[in-house]
Order: C-alpha cells, then structure tokens, then sequence
C-alpha cells in the first residue's frame, strides 16, 4: 500500500472491539486518523451509511471503501499492510487463531455485560460464566508469553482490548481477574508494555466510570 | 497436500454448519470420511476430545489433527488444498466475505430457529425476523449468479448449508421463500445443480420431518 492511502477509524473510545482495529494499525505504523462517533447523541451520517446492515463502530474507512466487524477488519489490516504479520503463517495455527477469534467474541463482551448490566442473582450468574471464559483463555495462552507464541499476534490484538474493561467487571462483580487466571493477569501486564497498546487502550478507571454512568442510565443504579 | 492425507468429518446429517464442511471438500475433490455423530444418544468421545469447548458438529479431523467451527474449516479447507480457490483474491473482497459470512453465521439459523422452535407471537415474530435476513441476502446477492460472482464460492458454500432447512421454515412460519426474495431462490435451485452441492445436501422434507420430531421433543407439538 502507498504511504498516500487514506486511513480512517470510525470510534468510540471506550470500545473494545475500536481498540483492536487501532492496535493493529499501530503495530503495522499504519497512519491512520479517529473519528469519534456520538453512540449516545446521534451516529453520523458517515457511519450509517457505511455499516447499514450493523450500524456499529468500529468502521474502518480504507481510501473511502468501507469495511466492517472489528476481527474482519484487523484480518484486512494484516493482509493489506503485510509486513510484520500478525495471523501464523501455517494453516493450522490459523484456524486455531480463528477459533480463538470466534471465541473471545462470542464470550467475553456478553459474560461481561451480564456482569454489568445486571444486578443480584443475574450478575453472580454472570461473574461465574466470565470467570469460566477467563479459564479457557488461560488454557488456550498456556505457558506462552502471547496467544501467538513469542510474538504478539492476531489473537493478542483481538483480546487484549477487553482487558480495559476488566476493572469494572472486577468491581461490579467483587472478583479478581488475577486470582483465577494468573497467566492472563501478566500477559495483561505484559501487552500494556507494547507502545501500541499503550496507546490505544483507555484507561480501566475511565471505563469503569463510564460503566456507572450507563448502568444510572439502565435504572440499574 | 498429498493424496496420502486422512480427512474425517464428525458430522450430524441435518447439521446446516456440516454441510459447508462437506460442500467444500467436495469442490476441493477430498477424499473423505464422514461420521455420524449420535447427537441424542451421546457424542462420541472423539467429538468431546476433539471439541472440548463447544462440544458440537462439526469437527474436521486433517491427519487426526482437530479443527472446529465451520466457517473456520472451510477457510482452513481453502487454504490447505488451494487449487480452485474460494474465497476472493483481493483482501477487500476477501473482508467482504467475511461480512456476510459472519451475519449468516449470526442470523440466518438463529432467526429460522425461532420460527420452529416456538410458537403463536414469537413465532410470528421470527418469521418476520427471518424475512428480513432473507432480504439483506437478496442484497447482498444483487444480479450475480453466486455470492461469489460468476463463481460458486466461499459465501455460498457458507449459506447453501441453509436452504436444505427452508421448507420447514416455510411450512412452520406459513410464508414462500420465493415470494419475500426470489433471487435467494433462484440461487439455491441453481446451486443444487452443482454436483458438490446435491451430493452433500439433505432432503428438505426429511430435515421438515426432523424438525417435527424435534419439536415434539420439547414439547412444542
């Protein structure tokens, strides 16, 4: 890709699913410019019109064509800026950093959310299912320093931007992410030493914040 | 890939997710196994072995090395034997069609579900839903001849699993296919022309009659 490409984020900043599209743009050197959208006041025109079957950040803007899902578009990412890949070159280690993909959406956002949009019995219920997800995800990272072995890869990227919201699943569900799954207490760690991460991800204090203030706007508060 | 390789499919012959397994070793002209899963009576220890987190159909066994989650197998699939290639070769169009794969997977069997697996005013409910889904396919189908263009290709092989499934949405949901989305429907009769797709797909009216049995399982006949 040319250096004259032009690169745009349709955001939100406290999305985890943004933060991934960002983190990979910042570990390809992509230059690339974040456009906040209001999700509360009103989406913009721009984001409607280029995910109108979804209607949700993150969008990735790619000298105007419009690409959307979050774990599609850093697949994109990787295939477009080839340099320094982040998908395993070998088939099989592809598919399992799929399956990991797959996973980590299917799971973690929804067992969070039912730590924090809930109350009582709901959220307990809740706590334990995200507890059993970070298990998994402990198994799956293993005695590795990364999901993509040595080097930070695809997997990383896809998970690490949930880990900001970790915080507020903690306090809400009175647990400690590190007491059950150490490993990814430390790959946590770990990740936020990379400058792209560092970066990107918000700050889990400002999350949580933002976590009250949606659950007062539930009724949950 | 030699032609030594063993391929096995742990499959459930009314599986949707089986049938894109199926379908795209066909297209790839792989010599394969399938087995049938006894999904009521107990899953094979092969099955819980091979998928220990999701513990479903299908599993794809590549020289006894296991693989799950079918949109996943058929891109592995794609990969590993990569004559007659079935996804895009330009990464947007390759993003492309993962977007739509990725709203089949999220839609298209949930939506139908809620048409068999109900009844009255949620039933109806997911008629409508299920309409919609059809609608944005239509779309996205447009006047090409496949999803994939002027080829039969990774999208195809992702939805055509589906259709073997719409005559007992129709008949259960009391609605025509072809009337809500008649370029659907001329795709699936001009996808069951092709040898691949005929050879792995189920009779509609034994997948109707399973889903009448599954029904009175759980007590909705």
């Amino acid at each position: 890709m040319s250096k004259g490409d032009k690169v745009e984020v349709l955001d939100f900043w406290a999305s985890p699913f943004c933060a991934r599209v960002k983190v990979a743009l910042e570990e390809k050197g992509v230059n690339y410019v974040a456009s906040e959208e209001d999700l509360f006041g009103g989406k913009s025109e721009l984001l409607l019109k280029s995910n109108p079957i979804h209607q949700k950040v993150p969008v990735l803007l790619h000298n105007d064509k419009p690409l959307a899902e979050s774990s599609i578009i850093v697949s994109y990412i990787d295939e477009v800026w080839s340099s320094n890949p982040l998908l395993p070159t070998l088939a099989y280690d592809r598919a399992q950093a799929r399956f990991w993909t797959d996973y980590i959406d299917k799971k973690v956002f929804e067992t969070g959310r039912s730590i924090w949009g809930s109350n009582g019995e709901e959220r307990e219920v809740g706590t334990r299912d995200f507890i059993e997800v970070l298990k998994h995800l402990e198994e799956a990272l293993g005695e590795k320093d990364y999901f993509g072995g040595d080097a930070f890869g695809y997997v990383d990227i896809i998970a690490i931007g949930h880990s900001a919201w970790f915080l507020a699943y903690e306090k809400l569900g009175g647990f400690k992410v590190e007491d059950h799954s150490p490993k990814i207490s430390a790959w946590i760690k770990r990740s936020l030493q990379r400058e792209s991460v560092a970066k990107v991800l918000p700050d889990p204090e400002k999350v949580y914040q933002f976590v009250l203030h949606f659950r007062k706007m539930l009724g949950l508060e």
